[in-house]
């Protein structure tokens, strides 16, 4: 195993990371292009050998690591198209007026830089897609920011293999030594340690609501605070409208069992909240739901920490008032294995009940019956911050209920329409956040291109001679980046 | 004199802001430019009735708050121009892949929408730009954002005004009655009491650092933490290079004795430090400019609280060790006036001593001798974080000095050649803003267009059917504004 990082190390750890961000931040876009190319490249290198030591760390199946593995590697590949591109820079040039009066109007231009070091969180869910090469770090680095991992304790030899194969990116691409740092540690210590370094000027973070708050809340702390990315997860609630339940229950059935269960419910969009309104229909609905889940056999979840919190989380939310077990799993689970499980509740005992829109992490699920649309109306108002929140509903009530989808958007970062929240969408319109406490900051996301921005700040370079400005300024444009040149966008 | 806003009135002010944010949040693009042009409209029409009470509350010259006043309108103006146009709103279209394999891809969009009710701290040295319709208000009503500005108590009768100009706009162009309201509050509990409402879901706010990192502590610690974007103030270094000093130390003395007493030098943008290497040019320049100063009569400040604030902090600046007075004005200042005033120091002293780098707001300027050019670059290394830095130099010295300007950039949000920092120009390329304790997030600026990012978040519309699309997203682009639809930047 491996020792946490001490005091001392994290001083010398951050202190190369500021030395590497000096050089670092001047590299081009093209050159940073090159290095996350060869990122993608160095961990589809490694091959099986990667695969197997996760599915060892993480109990993830094959499959889904394989596919996690090319989800990393196409983002990788994002951002190195991105920074080559040029425009996320959000370049705008107002030139001088020198015969304006009063007074004359001198050259401004402004573009966006990078922060300096970057401390991000390896997660337990997701070892290569939010760990180590993971969006955190592959966004910090195309904005031109080094980074500092703290490996996930629960799969550090994974992290280790991911490490190494950005070393040698760094390597062969030329880049600044220590543009990336690999640290263990699994204490609160270590991440405060990291966090409070003066050297440190952001945080990513996806993770629990204790973890990504207690991160934010040192930051804040600090003398200087600094911008922390924490995403914390979610109950992602489904509301499914009548007419849906009436026209096709069997397939919103099969379609929600499944994203309730898939790699046994360890995603931050796993649908923990499904909302309809009382009557024959939605029995039928539980019904059906209530067969699937009993056939699908409880899976080995991440590690012990994530199954006994599983168990302890499940059996609270089953002893609130007026919950009652639906179905759970057939099959007895093993050892470190979650039970799918479907919960029932009344609107009414839901709605004053705050813990149960608290976040169970693994293949649960709790159905809240209304008996009015009012009543789910009051519902939503009263909802915490998500992720995602998804409506099911056939298109004439879609549009009737345009006025309740207006009111579920004002607290959630994404709204899925006839789908399931899970299997998040890496491209540029996505958006992976949401109010607290799904993120600490609602502007930014943790998935798409967009994620850069978490990791970048605007300078104005006023009066400048031509020689020094940064390519993305020159008046000539010689990267042909879109800019708001006088208030016209072009290249 | 007014009454501070008490807590159960604060509950039903945010409540109306609430009510009216799920009106305003859907008025179209070109409806809000017409309420903001009215609101500038109506300012415009308050006439001379409203310099003259500003004049009476500030002590501010009419010149200057006629000014002012038109770069007020102009900013309303120009995020009119913003929402009408309509593309701030930064629209991602990813259409859907049916046949994609092994899963296809959903159809996904992305755009900016509102945060919610936004409370905003008038500023007592900017009683139109940064108060009541200043830019917080101007970008947060932009952006779909009701607003409770709460007035700074040093000119509540000149908030008044702009308030009824502001009301009169709401109900001349029909917006949802609440969508603007006016409190008064001059003690801590009041700003607490608005920024810790649950309704609330950003702040905006110019002023002293205490000030703004209490109401960004008091955001930190509500149950659900939400964004404040302070901006606390600066000391503006100045960098003189030798051979702007040999060349034209006249002229420099002439600029940066303006820009240091304009206004009794109240701006946050006041270069309250000038650094430079010793030798016989500073010492020439240092002698003109105390010939300057000391000819600069003191000006009332803007009220007793400033002013003797500026004395307090004055003589604590002039008490550090090492600090000699060069120059004050040779007229003696009356009550609530403030001296111009230089005193100097060797960078050795300067650099081991944080009290010297703190502001003193005033027209007060602290030149600081070094010794080497590296001396100067241990002076910017221990430097907190400025809204702008300043580089005077010729052209060649200043392309020798790249690496110099480079540093200097990591610690500020402008960097100015070759100017002076006030006189802060509204337009997309402006930044006003910079790392901590300058604002509390680098990452947004409070002039220019932009400044509306602080205040908006983005929603992701997964799967949505066309017709429940706002206009940004809809296929056909009904309003033509620039989208990156499918990776491409287009109309």
């Amino acid at each position: 195993m491996f020792k946490d990082i001490q005091p001392q190390e994290i001083d010398q750890v951050m202190g190369r990371a500021q030395e590497a961000f000096l050089q670092y931040r001047r590299v081009s876009g093209t050159l940073k292009s090159a290095f996350l190319e060869a990122i993608a490249s160095e961990i589809e290198g490694l091959g099986p050998a990667l695969i197997s030591k996760a599915m060892e760390e993480t109990n993830l199946p094959e499959a889904r690591l394989i596919g996690e593995r090319g989800r990393t590697c196409n983002q990788l590949r994002q951002f190195a198209s991105l920074v080559k591109e040029g425009s996320w820079v959000e370049a705008r040039v107002d030139t001088a007026l020198p015969d304006r009066t009063p007074v004359p109007k001198v050259d401004i231009r402004k573009m966006l830089v990078p922060l300096g070091p970057v401390v991000v969180f390896g997660a337990s869910n997701f070892p290569f897609a939010y760990s180590t090469a993971g969006v955190d770090t592959s966004s910090a680095l195309a904005a031109g920011c080094p980074v500092v991992l703290k490996a996930h304790p629960a799969h550090p030899y994974t992290s280790e293999l991911v490490a190494g194969a950005i070393l040698r990116a760094i390597e062969k691409t030329g880049m600044p030594k220590h543009t990336f740092q690999h640290v263990h540690g699994a204490s609160f210590e270590a991440g405060k340690g990291l966090v409070q370094h003066p050297h440190t000027k952001a945080v990513g973070f996806t993770g629990s609501f204790a973890g990504g708050k207690a991160l934010y809340d040192y930051a804040n702390q600090r003398p200087d605070p600094i911008p922390v990315f924490a995403e914390m997860g979610s109950v992602n609630p489904v509301f499914i409208l009548p007419g849906a339940l009436k026209a096709r229950s069997e397939s919103v059935a099969q379609m929600v069992a499944g994203s309730i269960t898939q790699n046994a419910g360890q995603f931050c969009t796993k649908p923990g909240l499904l909302l309809s309104v009382k009557g024959s229909p939605l029995d039928q609905f539980a019904q059906q739901l209530d067969e699937k889940l009993k056939k699908i056999a409880p899976t080995t979840m991440l590690h012990a920490g994530i199954s006994s919190n599983y168990q302890k989380n499940r059996t609270r939310a089953l002893a609130q008032k007026g919950v009652t077990l639906e179905a759970e799993s057939e099959e007895r689970p093993k050892e470190n294995q979650g039970a799918s499980t479907l919960a029932s509740v009344s609107a009414g005992d839901f709605i004053n009940n705050p813990t149960l829109f608290e976040e169970v992490f693994g293949p649960y699920s709790l159905l809240v019956k209304a008996s009015t649309m009012e009543e789910l109306n009051a519902a939503v108002r009263k909802m915490p911050g998500q992720l995602t929140a998804t409506i099911i509903g056939e298109e004439s009530e879609l549009v009737q209920q345009a006025e309740f989808i207006q009111l579920v958007m004002e607290r959630a970062g994404r709204v899925i329409i006839n789908g399931v929240p899970t299997g998040v969408e890496v491209c540029p319109s996505m958006h992976h956040g949401g109010p607290f406490p799904a993120t600490t900051d609602s502007r930014f996301t943790s998935v798409g291109t967009d994620a850069i921005k978490r990791y970048a700040r605007p300078v104005c370079f006023q009066n400048f001679p031509e020689a020094l400005l940064p390519a993305e300024l020159k008046t000539p444009n010689p990267l042909g980046v879109w800019r708001l040149f006088d208030n016209q966008w072009m290249k």
